[in-house]
């Protein structure tokens, strides 16, 4: 299998189990909002997160079909921090993968309520999951670390008070690090974790996972700047418009691709003790170049 | 010691591990997104959730100081889902425990991203406490159950949703049992899970905690109508304000009066098997009688 069509097969695992996990059910009264969290849960993501669990778990020798349910949490975990980011109180975004954002189609407070269930089901599709216990408690407590204070949230609140002010690099770094990497390091070290690997392994994911959020921030920011709206599913120049520092405004296009290299090179070499790295490797090495 | 002695001893042990726990941090630059938290968890609620997680771990022999931070981790996931529930979007309080709710005080956004982050830290407290991981991995799930689509999130969409219509009294005992009675199940069930008890306990902390939950939404609603404002700290009358159905608009005062005794006396019955229960017992009587 060529690695593009490995990566449609993985994401065809996760879609499926998703689809599976939050069909209508005929129980409950308030199906509108498993509506709600569908409509943002299946509208149709790159499942870059999902796909890192997975192949994480399938480097480390792990049973991979165990490690399913790990890997759509967090999917979960994502899609409920992008629901609450595009509220009118955060970024206020109509539009996200080409759809009108969650509160435009079911209003603020079925939006709130999507995010925050969405968050719950994350940690509840873990914990009772199948893998042993002390997996399911290492896998959950990677996302909770991921997804609390110190990172989604912390980084999140810094990314709001950035408005009002011109950032260094140092402090735009840990804010995205906060906001975006936390949760692909989180994704990395749940896999190891579902497979039961090593610590050895565990730091192999957690450097390859911060590397690549860190290619992968900068190259969005590239991307706002350099790419067509119809490209990107989303408005751009969003950021510059409002003022924000961004790593184009400090840094410029060229030192701004020169990084994107270096942290994707250094995320190549992180993995490269583990057994059958080749495609995580691919994998960073598509995502530096992607284009949307 | 008296039962009011051995509340306030428990609640000020809760207090204590939630102050210390919430300290303002020289390390980072998001103590505003802390502040925010701290504000709400500290606002001095009663603590119950906390005590009957502590109180069903003393019952089922199991080691109450090891239980403390999953007791903790229930008001936060309590004091996450009040904050929500208060916002412009849903409720639109401006008042809580007396306080000025906390988007009134730190901004939507901000409480919005407090509410989050108190989620993902209920789950992480629980996930990196020192009890043993199969041990740890149960309460977290519980908790999930608990704050999930099927639970606080469900009821809390029904609650909105019931704004528009009249309600049958199966239709208002299901939403109540979501929004509230879930949350107070699972404390007392993770009470037993933190100590490591047979299922026959889980079961009659189960029941416990669905009769006193029942109970507590049935005085809460009699309050509502019949307290000054002062008294609850919150404005009065306001359920039946929005013509939203109630259990007095259902039943009637005397009615309401009969059926909080009966799930009192469920409550209490339902514990009696468990070693030394005179405090979970006399614990559900106080709330029947309870006049804030």
């Amino acid at each position: 299998m060529s690695f593009q069509e490995q990566l449609a097969a993985r994401q065809a695992e996760v879609e499926g189990w998703l689809q599976q996990a939050f069909q209508p059910r005929a129980d409950i009264r308030f199906n509108g909002l498993l509506e709600a969290m569908r409509y943002s849960l299946l509208a149709g993501g790159k499942r870059l997160r999902p796909v890192l669990v997975l192949e994480f778990c399938r480097c480390c020798g792990g049973d991979v079909e165990a490690a399913l349910p790990v890997a759509c949490a967090v999917e979960m975990l994502h899609t409920y921090s992008l629901i609450h980011d595009d509220l009118p109180c955060m970024d206020n975004d109509d539009l996200r993968r080409g759809k009108p954002t969650n509160h435009k189609v079911y209003g603020e407070c079925t939006a709130v309520l999507a995010g925050d269930a969405l968050q719950a089901e994350a940690f509840r599709t873990i914990l009772t999951s199948s893998l042993p216990a002390d997996r399911r408690a290492a896998c959950a407590a990677a996302l909770a670390e991921a997804a609390g204070t110190d990172g989604i949230c912390g980084g999140q609140f810094l990314d709001m008070a950035e408005e009002e002010k011109n950032s260094t690099d140092s402090e735009l770094t840990d804010l995205q690090a906060r906001k975006t990497g936390s949760l692909l390091m989180a994704a990395c070290r749940m896999g190891v974790l579902a497979a039961g690997g090593t610590p050895a392994q565990e730091r192999a994911a957690a450097a390859y996972g911060m590397a690549v959020g860190a290619a992968f921030q900068i190259r969005d920011d590239m991307l706002d700047e350099l790419a067509s709206e119809a490209e990107l599913g989303k408005p751009i120049g969003s950021d510059k418009a409002q003022g924000k520092t961004t790593f184009m405004t400090l840094y410029g296009a060229e030192k701004c691709a020169a990084l994107v290299k270096e942290y994707t090179d250094a995320a190549v070499s992180a993995v490269s003790g583990l057994q059958n790295p080749d495609f995580l490797q691919t994998l960073a090495l598509s995502l530096a170049d992607r284009t949307h």
